[in-house]
């Protein structure tokens, strides 16, 4: 595969100690050795060396920075490409002045996640594998990491790969039946085809069952607080913010409109949604506040409804359980550090089955069975088989979902006496599907995008 | 000198490509063995070497992280000492893991600057190098850029050096005349004390004159935009920011309430105070606009002052002069795609000396009239001699005018006939004062200060 040679600053953007150029292509070598300035040139050093020089600028021969370059020559690198990775100190100034210097000397800027790209189109990686090097970046927890991590050694991949090398195995067995029809042997190729398919059939069922809880993990639970002004939702929000460590508080970029608040509820990371709403309306009208969670409790998976202990229930109060009707639901009675004045028997009646916690945020009582609580509702005590080979990519459940289905054709067309030549369809289908978790069968259109929600410089 | 090993991340927080944790000290090596696996130990492998590997935590056994360790054994080290880059994928929650379990293997946080620090501590740079490091990562144009390179490869410190020695000459000087006063050398040392405290004085002066450009291009020129609702602040401000590139927008970091914007006109950096308030005061009573502009003015270096050429001046616009009497300003008449109604005598009586342009925001007309002026007031078109030790720093800049002083002292004494060894207090107290400026004879409290304002991980 021909491929030009390419360049991105692979660091945070800011003000740090360190920021790195990384250059990647048959010319990394060559392009760097024009612009930098050591003890030997990079193209007479070993392969995996670090090198101090400075880089300069060849028009003007001016230093331009003290850097420390590293060299790693194909294949052993990220990309199996030759590698050159240009170590400066951390300014923003000097990071992108080294940049536009390897630009003009004849690298290309890489597109956003191109490095990773070339270790799927040189045959490093898998496209499953690829995926999680960008899920571990963007991982919030410890346990989101760990599955990225599983992810980037293979384990999918391998899982992967060991159904459709049984489907593959029935297909071979099919031909033969339909090569040799002398041999007879249809009634023993179904027996084989019934038993293989209800294997993948199986393992499928099995790694789907890790979906939600994956997905959950890698994603985060949007979860929306909602009540009237006036029962606590601030310092709901406080708490699980201050009691927990907030995750990330901030995304750095260009626009300051979105901020996300996650939080790390024992090991359940919450995407805390409207936050700047909940801080907000406190004191405003009733009425838009109902408005207002009518919108957000839409987009959210998980919804909080705080009601007041203290205070008979409202209208408000029962228009927030119809609008969050239906989907998982915790509801929490705060304020039981004054008297009771809620009816709880209505509360139970309609909250049906989902879980009451009773709480008093001002004496911080009755946090942990919320946070239990939210643990339960999600996990049920299996959050630390740990071992499990989570799915947590949406696109790798919509194809283990299509291939579940496929499958599960091929064993009704068994069942119903289909010719072996029909099921056969059925069966390749789903070793196609397969495929594309892996990478193996899929359109460069959805290999172009699925890169470009990478970040710069990986 | 016995130094614990430290240890940071040294990319800046955010998502990224890359992250680094950086470990120095003497237990640098073992301390990385004990998490991470790979083909060898990293105590068996050769010095300024890259090796591929897990980090593993100990505990569990657990695979973290895929990782590129560097090991750079002393003292051909940043730090002189021996150090391990960890190199991971650049999660948040992945490079947090890895330094948490360094610090569990004995490492401590290591302070910010602690790096650069103990590469003064250890000798291989000295103070002022040091100081440059950071004027490199936070230098905001290339200029700035390259006044802090000069620096940091010991331009100054040679400059400093010189001058010292020649000091330090006299004096031996005068400690013989001292010794042996038979020789009665007086008058010949009296002359040598002249000659080289005089070449001493006008160096420093030399030095000093580039310290006004030095530190502007260092730390950015403080500009205010000034003048009534309505005359075109905005648009002025909309004018610098997009015609030039806007250097920063944004300091990441928790609180958001300080956002610096800064420009480069014509390679002078401005650092335009107040933007959120000429956006706001667009609209607001002229009363508070003059207010809110005269607590602004006093911070400012730079006063642009706007008026309007289609209005009649104000007791308002009058105000504005007042109170940015005496400031660097530049008086923009702006809006001359109108009929002109303003004064223009009157105008140019209370502008006294300052230079007055006359602009149409709105058709984009004389800013480069405007631009051109702001680099005039400040550089008078000897910026392109780049090959100019620039002392930028304020403490060096203090640390000259001291030494200026003492040496004038020392060449007054001389004139009025002061014997010898009276002379030589002042010489010796100069040749003290630039010391400070290298590092030589500073305060462990002065050093901890200085090298508390670096970055985490430098």
């Amino acid at each position: 595969m021909e491929l030009d040679t390419i360049t991105a600053i692979s660091t945070p953007m800011g003000e740090g100690a360190i920021a790195i150029v990384r250059i990647s292509g048959d010319e990394a070598i060559t392009i760097a050795d024009r612009i930098y300035k050591g003890k030997k040139p990079l193209k007479e050093v070993e392969s995996h060396t670090i090198n101090y020089g400075y880089i300069f600028d060849p028009e003007t021969e001016k230093k331009i920075e003290e850097v420390m370059v590293s060299v790693l020559l194909a294949p052993r690198t990220f990309t199996r490409e030759n590698m050159v990775e240009v170590n400066c100190h951390g300014g923003i100034v000097s990071v992108n002045r080294i940049l536009q210097l390897i630009l003009k000397q004849g690298a290309r800027l890489a597109e956003p996640g191109e490095f990773t790209k070339r270790a799927f189109l040189n045959g490093r990686i898998d496209l499953s594998q690829a995926e999680a090097v960008m899920d571990l970046i963007k991982a919030k927890t410890d346990r989101a990491m760990n599955i990225a991590m599983s992810q980037v050694e293979g384990k999918l991949s391998k899982r992967i790969q060991r159904l459709r090398q049984a489907l593959l195995e029935t297909v071979a067995h099919v031909e033969v039946n339909i090569d040799y029809p002398e041999y007879d042997a249809e009634e023993m190729t179904l027996g084989i085809l019934k038993e293989k398919a209800t294997f993948v059939k199986n393992d499928i069922k099995k790694l789907l069952q890790t979906a939600q809880q994956g997905k959950i993990l890698r994603d985060g639970l949007s979860t929306v607080i909602i009540g009237r002004p006036n029962v606590g939702k601030s310092s709901l929000l406080n708490n699980l913010v201050h009691d927990n460590k907030a995750i990330v508080t901030d995304i750095p970029g260009t626009t300051r409109d979105v901020i996300e608040e996650y939080v790390n509820v024992r090991g359940v990371p919450l995407r805390l949604l409207d936050t700047a709403g909940i801080r907000e309306t406190e004191d405003i009208v009733e009425k838009i506040g109902v408005e207002r969670s009518r919108k957000v409790v839409e987009e959210a998976e998980l919804v909080l409804l705080v009601l007041n202990y203290n205070e008979e229930l409202s209208n408000a109060d029962e228009e927030l359980f119809k609008i969050s009707e239906g989907r998982d639901r915790i509801v929490i009675i705060n304020k039981t550090d004054l008297p009771e004045n809620i009816d709880m028997v209505k509360v139970k009646y309609l909250a049906g089955e989902d879980p009451i916690v009773t709480t008093s945020l001002l004496l911080d009582e009755g946090v942990n069975e919320l946070e239990e609580a939210i643990k339960t509702l999600f996990f049920e005590g299996e959050l630390e088989a740990s071992d499990l080979t989570y799915v947590s990519n949406s696109r790798h459940i919509a194809l283990l979902n299509q291939a579940y289905d496929s499958v599960s054709d091929a064993l009704q067309a068994i069942e119903a006496g289909m010719p072996v030549d029909m099921v056969q369809i059925d069966i390749t289908k789903t070793w196609e599907i397969l495929g594309e978790v892996i990478g193996d069968s899929v359109h460069e259109s959805l290999i172009d995008q699925l890169f470009s929600q990478f970040c710069l410089g990986k």
